[in-house]
C-alpha cells in the first residue's frame, strides 16, 4: 500500500426530496449563482421548476446557461466563464449529469485564470482556486459529484482531454434516486458501466496489500452487478436506482483507490473514441475495457483470477489461474452485453478507419507512455483498438 | 434504505512518517495548542520527541496534558478545559487510541460551553461549537480519529456515557501503522474487536434495500479476520497493521452506516460493564456482543444468515436458516477466543453480583429502550447479562 493523503469535502444529501435543498446548500456559498443544465430535459421533468422554486426561496439570485452536452464542449465553458465574470456569480449549481458537473467545474476554475482555461486540460498549468460548485444529480454515472475530475471536448482537433485537481470537488451532491427514474436504459446500462470501470481502472494494480480497498471495490462491483439489470427492467425500482446512485458516487471519489495508483489507460483510448464518433462514454468504455482487459490480463494473472473469483463467484482454476483470469473478463464483457451495451467497435459502426489516428493522439506522458498498471506505447493502444473490432 | 446526509471533514494523512506533519497540520488551525497523551508510552517510545520538533518546527507553542486512561475520566477532560480558557488555547492535537482523541473532542465542546461538559454527555445540552482538533494515532481500534463519537466516564457514580456530534469529528488524523508495531497483543486484538463491533452495531439492521452498504460492512470485516490474526503473530507486520488502521478508520466514520439506524445496545451494555470493572473496552465488547446476538438473532434469521454466509463462508442451510445463523455467530465467538479475548463474563473474573445494577444504570430512551435493531427493556439487558456469564 502507498502512503496516501484523502479529503473529501463533498457534503452527501441522499434520498427522495433532496433537490428541494438546492437553494439552501447554494445559499451557503453565494447569493447569485450560475445554473448550469443539460439539453432541457429537466425542464420537462419538472425538475427544473422545482430548483427555481428552490433557490428563490432562499433569496438565491440566478442566471441561467443550459445546453450542455454529452462529452461536454469547451465552447460551453468558455461562455459559461464569461458570463460569471460580467455577472459577478459567486456559486455555480450544476443540475444534470456528469457532462454538466464536470462544464462546472471547468467554468469554476477558469473564471479566476487569466489565462486560457484549456491550459488545465493540456497540461499546461494547475487550478489552484474555483467558484464553489454544487451537484443536482439526474444520472449515476460519472461521479463527478464527488470526485477530483472534470473531462471536456475541445472542438478545435476533438481532443477530449481530464483533468484532476481536488480544488475541483463539490461543495455539496444533492443525490435523489428518482430523478433517475425516467432514464431511457441505454443511458443506464452506459452510466453502470462507467461506474463499474471506474472502480476497475483502480482495481487492476501490481500494488500489494491493499486488500480491504480491493474488497471494496468488489463490495461496489457486485452491488451494481445485482441492481443494474434490475433497473433495466423495472426504471422506476427505488432500490436498485438508490443503489446505482451510491455506488457511482463512491466509485470516483477516489476512496476505492486509496494506497494504490489507478491505470486509466481505457479511458483516455475510449476519451479519443468519443471525441471523434462522439459516442456515450459509457458504451465506448464497454467495448474498450475487455479489450484491454484481454490485451494486458497476463501481465498479472493472479490479479484478474481474484476479479474473476470474487466478482463472478468464478470457481479458481488452481491449476491453470490463467484459465479462472480468461473467465472473469469472459463474464464482465457478457454482462455488457447483457445489459444491452455495445463490446465491440463494430457495434458502434465503427471500422478500422481510424484506429491509427486515435492511437496517434492518444494522451500519454512525455515518455509516450499510456497506463500505469501496463505501460502501453502507442502500438499497444493500436493492438488494443484492433482487438476490440 | 434511509435517506441520509453525510459529510467526513477529517483529512486523511496515511503511512510512514505521517506523524510528522503534526506540526504543519495543527499550525493550521492555532498557533498555541493543547498536546493531550496517555500514560507516557509515548516517551518510551520516542514518539513524543517526534511530535515535539515537528511542533516547534513550525512556530507552533505548546501546553501538554498526559495522564488520559483507557475509559477516559471526566475530571481530566475538566483540567483540560481549563487549561485551554486559561492559556487561550486555538487547537487541541491528540497522540494516542480513542481515550485521548476521545478526551480532547470533550475539551473541545466543553471549552466553549457556559454549562458543565458532563450536559452534553447525559442528554441535557448539545454542543454548537468546539475548538478544533486533530489526532496522531497509535492504536488502531475506536476509530475516534474519524468518528462524530466520545465516550467519557464520570468518576461520580461512575457513569459511562458517548456523546455523537459531528461538530466533534478531528480535522486531521495522522495514521502510521508503524506506531502501532509495540502494542501488546491484547490491546492489538481489544482494538480488533472494536473495529468489527463498530461494523457490527451498523450491520445488524432491519432496514431493506441496504445491499452496498452490507457489502462494504463485510469487506471491512473479512478484512480485520485474516489480518487481525496475522498482526497478533508479528507485531510489526507493516500490511497487516494498515488493513487494520484503515479499517478502524472506516468502521466508525458512519460511512459503514449510511441509510440505516445503527443498534448500539451492546456499546451502551458493555460502557456498564467497563464503568464499574474498568475493562478494556473491546474485552468488554468480546464477551457482550456474542451474548446479544445469541438473544437477538431470531429476530432476523436472515439477516444474520447473510452475515454467516458472505462473511464466515458458511454454506447457508435453506431449509433451516437459523442453523446458519447461529452458526455464524459461533464462528466469530470463536475468533474472538482464538484471539485471546475473553467471551465470557467469567473470562474476565465478573459474576453475576453487579449484573442488576447494571441493566438499571444501562442507557435507556425515555420510554425505557436500548438498542434499535431490537428494542430491548430492562429485563432484555439482563438476560443479555446473564447469557454473558
Amino acid at each position: 500500500m502507498q502512503n496516501f493523503e484523502y479529503l473529501s469535502p463533498t457534503k452527501i444529501i441522499f434520498g427522495q426530496g433532496s433537490e428541494l435543498r438546492a437553494g439552501a446548500e447554494s445559499a451557503r456559498f453565494g447569493k447569485k449563482i450560475l445554473l448550469l443544465y443539460g439539453q432541457g430535459n429537466i425542464k420537462v421533468s419538472g425538475l427544473y421548476d422545482k430548483i427555481v422554486d428552490s433557490l428563490l426561496n432562499e433569496g438565491v439570485e440566478f442566471v441561467e446557461l443550459g445546453g450542455v452536452q454529452p462529452n461536454p464542449r469547451l465552447s460551453l465553458v468558455e461562455k459559461g466563464i464569461k458570463i460569471c465574470r460580467e455577472q459577478e456569480i459567486g456559486f455555480i449549481l450544476a443540475v444534470g449529469g456528469g457532462s454538466v458537473v464536470d462544464t462546472a467545474k471547468a467554468i469554476g476554475i477558469g473564471v479566476p485564470y487569466q489565462g486560457k482555461v484549456w491550459d488545465f486540460y493540456s497540461d499546461k498549468a494547475l487550478p489552484n482556486e474555483s467558484l464553489p460548485t454544487g451537484a443536482v444529480i439526474t444520472l449515476a454515472a460519472a461521479g463527478s459529484e464527488t470526485s477530483k475530475s472534470s473531462v471536456i471536448t475541445n472542438e478545435d482537433g476533438w481532443f477530449k482531454r481530464g483533468l484532476n485537481s481536488d480544488i475541483t470537488r463539490p461543495k455539496f451532491a444533492l443525490l435523489n434516486p428518482e430523478l433517475t427514474f425516467t432514464l431511457p436504459s441505454y443511458q443506464t446500462a452506459c452510466g453502470s458501466v462507467d461506474i463499474m470501470v471506474h472502480v476497475l481502472e483502480r482495481y487492476f494494480t501490481d500494488e500489494k496489500n491493499v486488500d480491504l480497498t480491493d474488497r471494496l471495490c468488489e463490495a461496489t462491483l457486485c452491488s451494481v452487478l445485482k441492481y443494474a439489470p434490475l433497473a433495466l427492467r423495472c426504471p422506476d425500482d427505488f432500490p436498485a436506482r438508490a443503489e446505482i446512485m451510491w455506488a457511482a458516487a463512491i466509485a470516483h471519489s477516489d476512496f476505492l483507490g486509496l494506497g494504490r495508483l489507478g491505470d486509466w489507460a481505457s479511458h483516455k483510448i475510449e476519451h479519443e473514441l468519443s471525441a471523434i464518433y462522439d459516442v456515450a462514454h459509457g458504451a465506448g468504455l464497454a467495448v474498450i475495457f475487455p479489450a484491454w482487459m484481454k490485451y494486458v490480463c497476463r501481465h498479472n494473472i493472479p490479479r484478474f483470477a481474484q476479479f474473476a473469483q470474487r466478482v463472478f463467484r468464478v470457481e479458481p482454476d488452481l491449476e491453470f489461474p490463467e484459465n479462472t483470469a480468461l473467465e472473469g473478463i469472459k463474464y464482465l464483457e457478457g454482462f455488457f452485453r447483457e445489459m444491452g451495451m455495445p463490446t465491440r467497435l463494430k457495434d458502434l459502426n465503427i471500422g478500422d478507419e481510424r484506429l491509427g489516428e486515435m492511437a496517434d493522439k492518444c494522451r500519454r506522458t512525455p515518455a509516450g507512455i499510456t497506463g500505469n498498471f501496463v505501460e502501453l506505447k502507442r502500438n499497444d493502444v493500436l493492438n488494443i483498438l484492433q482487438l476490440a473490432l
